[in-house]
């Protein structure tokens, strides 16, 4: 905590001591573990405190703590965890409805729309509310929805377009690649679909998208299907044109290339997804994700007008105000073209050491994180400590038929833009030197 | 934000300077202007800058701003408000779990439960969350709720209910009241319901419930009913034993007594309600609100393990810790006391004034809150303009039937807690002042 001042009870103050002391095992996996308590052994991990490593060789209000390099939450900047702490206001005072207004216009920006119809929607819960936004709200139960499958994310978005009653077909692609546009344009003209999901990054396989021509392939074959975008891996690091490419939803959270802590869903919706919305025939099938009842007080806090559904986090929001502004002291383009180069450089390093990644394609992958299959000699359980000790946290594996074989290395935001940190440097060094540790050589 | 440090972008500091300036205008109430875009003239509110007036007289990290004393979101403690600007954790780091499962384990201490078959939950979202957690989870489409009308937040909890297919039966009760044993007895013995639900203190009128009584009798008329309580104005500031009153779910929200910023849906729910999820003939009709998905996931956190569905909020769960920590650094029992004696004084300093309470009956008078009812004479638009000249933000009315005729005064966490802020003496001064330049005398 930047400048903690101590608390002033002793229980409090012991509970920042014990923190502060944890020992950062090496389980950061954000989703290895997931229903799947028995494949981390921790009798395996280092019992012993890990000497926390600065993230930053460069002055910053943050103590010194390991490098967290999963792919998401990333690292923050020092100005948005100072936002956080933002004394407390009225979710519908002046003051913090233009912050809230001024927030919504600049998700305009970061999604590259200037058609007044598209709506920005930001909302208290995690990345995962966006898919219940999509399909408690834009699908009626027993409408046909197709499902690109790229991996875990992409399952679960199936999962939850059916607890709402979705008929979904899911078009699985292999591991590490994605469908093709000739299955999905065979796909599309095989039934009529209300809806096309993609995944814009599986975060379970850094499989990246062609989400431009995906998107002009839907618009050609099959006009009226929406175009749904789950873009939590991929907004803020990965070229993005709302407009340009005519996409009806792209759902995100705040914690990962946009830079602000966990915590807020964020979405973009067309002006012809909102008129789907006003034009369902059955009632919005969730209450706190109802885009309806959402609608009009996201048009009022733009409008610089208080209104209430259910309170909004001032503080998350200020946070996501400041690392919208920071995204903005630069071209976006400048921004992509960063996580491209950062991205490139890592990839290359990863093939230097004779290893694989889990989407072999180039074209496939992503740019703001890796997928990197381990060398058949060395385990999740050696590796990720070995990293940690070094003061770089990488995350295991999720994606359910290649658990135990790879490892992800997230590389989004003030990690990749400002190289001062050393950031990546050292993540790739700490790659090096923990597989010799481990016993690697390449061959 | 305490210790604010200058960010070396342009864009994110005028953005910092710009909030600091802006004006705390008075319509800082949470709920007024909800669907009454039209009740709130902005043109009669001051257009010159309001002096920010300090919250404190000691020391504080945070700014000097105008103190919040709206039922919600209330004033924070510095170390709170510190713990929200945590460095970047993975939400499944050994540091990071252990801290969830602390707090997840504090919970229980809080809503007074040693019953291990209770069931802590912490969601990124808002309190009314909890609603839909229960009406996803714990109501099966088609069958009867009885819900009891208190005003606006019991009506807001029926129509969530409604949404997922409840038959609810609402016992409304007049403007300021709540329905009445006997006839919620003759409910009872009329029709079989699932559920009844209370609203503990309805934010929209300072009512309270007598949670005991009421559930001592559902328990003896109605045995299987399940009593689920909405506490998000009641948590840490109204006594409430869990298992003595034989609850079966209180929801509640970070931002009020407990005294951490909004964000989080907190709720506990009994062993019985459990295994009535657990026996549902059909699935949660929720997905980001299942409790199905969220159950192992509470489970692992509190035994230290790691665990994933959708990413948790790392820093609304310090702060939620640290908030918790300085609350059991004391007894709840004296915590509810300090919270009734504050209530009191308030109480009698509005009937000295010569006003009313929208609660006329003291047994039906929340701690937390007083809804106050303004002379004829006086507007909201004229009064809270007062208040907030004077360094303190009271809320308007949202009870639809008397929403221009009254102002709610919160007085929960911090604000009841340390007297050296002085904010209840200030507040009841500002009260009186600012009456009396309305041009108000008593009779």
């Amino acid at each position: 905590m930047p400048h903690q001042k101590t608390p002033d009870n002793p229980p409090a103050r012991l509970s920042l001591i014990s923190r502060h002391l944890a020992p950062d095992y090496p389980i950061n996996t954000p989703y290895a573990v997931e229903r799947l308590p028995d494949t981390v052994d921790t009798s395996l991990l280092p019992k012993t405190q890990i000497r926390a490593i600065s993230s930053s060789p460069t002055m910053s209000s943050q103590p010194p703590h390991p490098t967290l390099l999963i792919p998401g939450p990333i690292e923050f900047d020092d100005a948005v965890l100072q936002s956080m702490s933002h004394y407390s206001e009225s979710h519908v005072a002046p003051g913090f409805v233009a912050t809230f207004g001024e927030t919504l216009s600049m998700l305009r920006k970061l999604f590259q729309t200037t058609d007044a119809a598209s709506q920005p929607f930001v909302l208290s819960g995690s990345g995962t509310l966006g898919w219940d936004l999509i399909a408690a709200n834009l699908i009626e139960p027993g409408e046909d929805v197709l499902v690109l499958g790229t991996g875990y994310f992409s399952d679960g978005f199936a999962d939850c377009l059916a607890v709402y009653g979705a008929k979904v077909t899911e078009l699985k692609a292999a591991v590490g690649s994605r469908p093709r546009l000739p299955e999905i344009e065979k796909a599309l003209s095989e039934k009529h679909y209300k809806a096309i999901t993609i995944t814009h990054v599986d975060t379970s396989t850094g499989v990246l998208s062609e989400l431009a021509n995906l998107s002009a392939l839907v618009h050609r074959v099959s006009p009226d299907t929406l175009v749904f975008v789950d873009g939590v891996c991929s907004v803020a690091c990965e070229e993005l044109d709302f407009d340009g490419w005519m996409l009806d939803g792209v759902v995100t959270a705040s914690q990962k290339a946009i830079g602000c802590p966990a915590g807020l869903s964020i979405s973009m919706f067309s002006g012809r997804a909102i008129k789907v919305l006003e034009a369902r025939k059955t009632p919005p099938a969730s209450y706190f994700a109802s885009m309806k009842k959402w609608l009009p007080i996201m048009q009022n806090y733009e409008n610089k007008k208080p209104s209430y559904f259910a309170t909004p986090s001032p503080q998350l929001v200020h946070a996501l105000h400041t690392a919208l502004s920071q995204i903005f002291s630069k071209p976006l383009s400048e921004r992509f073209a960063r996580h491209k180069e950062t991205s490139d450089r890592i990839k290359k390093a990863v093939a230097d050491l004779g290893l694989k990644q889990v989407a072999p394609n180039p074209d496939d992958q992503a740019h703001g994180m890796t997928a990197i299959y381990l060398p058949e000699t060395v385990q999740i359980p050696q590796i990720l400590p070995s990293l940690a000790k070094r003061g770089v946290l990488f995350a295991g594996g999720i994606h359910k038929e290649i658990v135990t074989k790879y490892i992800r290395f997230g590389h989004m935001g003030v990690s990749v833009l400002d190289p001062s940190r050393g950031d990546i440097d050292r993540a790739i060094k700490a790659l090096e030197e923990g597989l010799s540790e481990c016993g690697y050589q390449k061959a």
